[in-house]
C-alpha cells in the first residue's frame, strides 16, 4: 500500500540556488519562492542564513524573507549552521530550521574536520533554541547512500545519525543522497531500517538524479511507506561534484509520478512547469526537468505530442 | 525477489539512429554495433528493412548487417514492416525478426489507417516465412501505457494484442511505452496483467524517459518478474512527438540500476560510457545519459567527485 498523500519539501531557491556561482537577484529569489508557495508546495526551503563568505549566493536570506509573502499554512523553512545563523533566521521569521550532518565520516572529516558526532553535539544550543523558540526543528543527513570520499556508507552509520538527531528533537529527518549514487534496492533498506527508530510519517527521502535513479528511488521509498520528498524545480542545482552533471530531482518529475500513482500532493503541475521554465530562464540554463522540457515542448509544438 | 539476471536489448542503432536527421555514416553503425556487442549486449537491434522513402536513416542496412562482426551468442535483430523487408533481413543474416502493432486504435488508425487488428494480421506471412526460415520472431506493441492521440490505454487492449502476437508464434513480446506517459503503478498493472497469457520470462519493456519514469517502471517491472529490458545507449532517439525531450531511456542508467540491485547483465558500464560519448560525438549532440554524463565528468575533472 502506497501512501494517499505525500508532502514536497521544495529545495530549489536554497539547495537549488546555491550551487549557482553567479548571484541571482533577490527580487527573483522572492518571485520564485512566492510562486512555489502559490503552486501548492507545502514547504519551501528559502534561505541559508550561513556566512556570506562560504555562501555568498545566500548572503540576502533575511532580504529573501522579509520580501515573501506568507502563505497561510506554508512552511518557509532555512539552514542555520549555528546559533548566529539561528539567531539571524529567527528574526527573520523562519519557519523551520533546518540543521545537517553526514552519515559518511570521510565526508564530515573532510569537510568539517570533525568526526559525525561531533558535527551534530555542536548543534545542540540550535536544537535547544529552535524548540524554546516554538520553531519546527528539521534534521538533514547527507551522504545517506554513498560518499564521494569513502564509498559505501554502512546502513547503521545513518541509523546512529538518525537516533543522534532524534534526541536532539528533531521534528522531521531527511535521508539525503547527497551525490545520488543509490539504487531503489539500497534506499529501501535504508528506509527500513530508519523507519524502525524515528516515525516513518516525519522521515523524508532527499534524491539527486546524478545517476537517473532518483525517481526510482522515490518510488522504492512509497512502498516503504515514506511520506515526505525533496525536490528541487526544473532540477535546479546542478551536481558539485562533477560539473554538467545532474543533481536534485527536478520537482516536475516527481509530481508527474505521484500523479500517475494517485498519490495526492496538492502541487498544480501546469503551474510548477511554468515556474521552472521562469527560473531556468532567468539563471540562463536548460531545465533538467524531462516532465518540464516535454510539457514546455508540447505547448510549443502544438496537440499531436506527447501526452 | 528480482529476478537474478536480465536482459538488455540495445536499441540504439535502430530505434535511436532512426529518428537522427542528418544521416549517420555506415561506418559509423557499423562500429556502434560491433562496439555495443563487444561491451557485452545480448541483443543489438541493428537495422530496419523498411522502405527507404519512409526511413531514409535506415537505407544501408543491408550494408550494416554485411559489415558488422558476428559476435558468437549475440543476436543481431532487425525490423521488417513486410516480406519484402523480411526477405531483404533474411538475405542479411539477421537473427531476429521484429514485427509491431500499436495497442491504441487511435494511433493504428492515424498511423496506418487500420484498425489494430488488421496491422497485426498482415504480419502473418512475414511470421510464418520467419519460422519455416527458422528465425527468432519478437513483436513490439507500441502505446501500451498511453497515447499521442487517445491519450489512455485500456489494459484489455495491451492483453489483446498479446495474445495476437502469441498466435504468429512471437518468442518474445515487447511492452513498449512510446511516449514515456507511463508510471509504476500502471506499468506494474499492465505487466501483471500480459504475465497471464504470456511467459513472463519472454515478455520485455520498452520505456522512454521522456517524463523521466523510465527507472522507475523498470523497477516496478523488475518487481514483476520481468528479465528483459530495451535500452538505447546515451539515451539516442530523443521524442518524435515532442522535440528537444528525451526518447528511449538510456542504457548506462538501466545498467546503472541493475549494478546497484546486484542483478546481472554481463553488459560493461565502463565500455558503455565510452560507446556513449563516441555516438554522441558523431551526432554532434550531447548524451542523453545521466550516467554517462556524470562518469565522463569524473573521469575529465578527477577523483574526488561522483562516486
Amino acid at each position: 500500500m502506497l501512501p494517499a498523500k505525500v508532502k514536497i519539501v521544495e529545495v530549489g531557491p536554497r539547495d537549488g540556488l546555491q550551487n549557482e556561482k553567479e548571484f541571482v537577484a533577490t527580487e527573483v529569489k522572492i518571485e520564485l519562492v512566492n510562486r512555489l508557495a502559490s503552486a501548492g508546495l507545502q514547504n519551501v526551503e528559502s534561505a541559508s542564513f550561513v556566512s556570506p563568505k562560504w555562501v555568498p549566493q545566500m548572503a540576502d536570506g533575511a532580504a529573501v524573507m522579509a520580501g515573501i509573502e506568507r502563505r497561510p499554512g506554508t512552511i518557509y523553512s532555512a539552514l542555520t549552521p549555528n546559533l548566529r545563523g539561528f539567531e539571524a533566521a529567527l528574526d527573520a521569521k523562519v519557519d523551520e530550521i533546518v540543521i545537517f550532518g553526514a552519515a559518511s565520516e570521510a565526508f564530515s572529516q573532510k569537510n568539517i574536520n570533525c568526526s559525525i558526532a561531533e558535527s551534530i553535539a555542536r548543534f545542540e544550543p540550535v536544537a535547544k533554541a529552535a524548540k524554546e523558540a516554538g520553531l519546527r526543528l528539521r534534521g538533514s543527513i547527507s551522504c545517506a547512500l554513498g560518499c564521494p570520499y569513502q564509498g559505501d556508507v554502512p546502513i547503521e552509520a545513518v541509523v546512529d545519525v538518525v537516533q543522534r538527531m532524534k534526541a536532539l528533537g528533531c521534528d522531521e529527518i531527511d535521508i539525503a543522497d547527497t551525490i545520488g549514487v543509490g539504487t531503489a534496492g539500497r534506499t529501501r533498506d535504508v528506509m527500513a531500517a530508519v523507519s524502525k527508530v524515528f516515525p516513518r510519517e516525519r522521515l523524508s527521502g532527499h534524491f539527486h538524479d546524478t545517476y537517473g535513479q532518483a525517481v526510482a528511488n522515490i518510488y522504492a521509498s512509497l512502498q516503504e511507506g515514506i511520506e515526505i520528498f525533496h525536490a528541487s524545480v526544473a532540477g535546479l542545482g546542478g551536481c558539485p561534484y562533477a560539473k554538467g552533471a545532474t543533481g536534485n530531482v527536478a520537482t516536475e518529475d516527481v509530481i508527474f509520478l505521484l500523479n500517475g500513482l494517485g498519490i495526492k500532493t496538492g502541487v498544480d503541475l501546469d503551474q510548477l512547469v511554468e515556474i521552472g521554465d521562469f527560473i531556468s530562464r532567468a539563471i540562463g540554463k536548460p531545465s533538467a526537468s524531462r516532465v518540464g522540457r516535454a510539457l514546455l515542448a508540447k505547448k510549443r509544438d502544438g496537440a499531436a505530442s506527447c501526452v
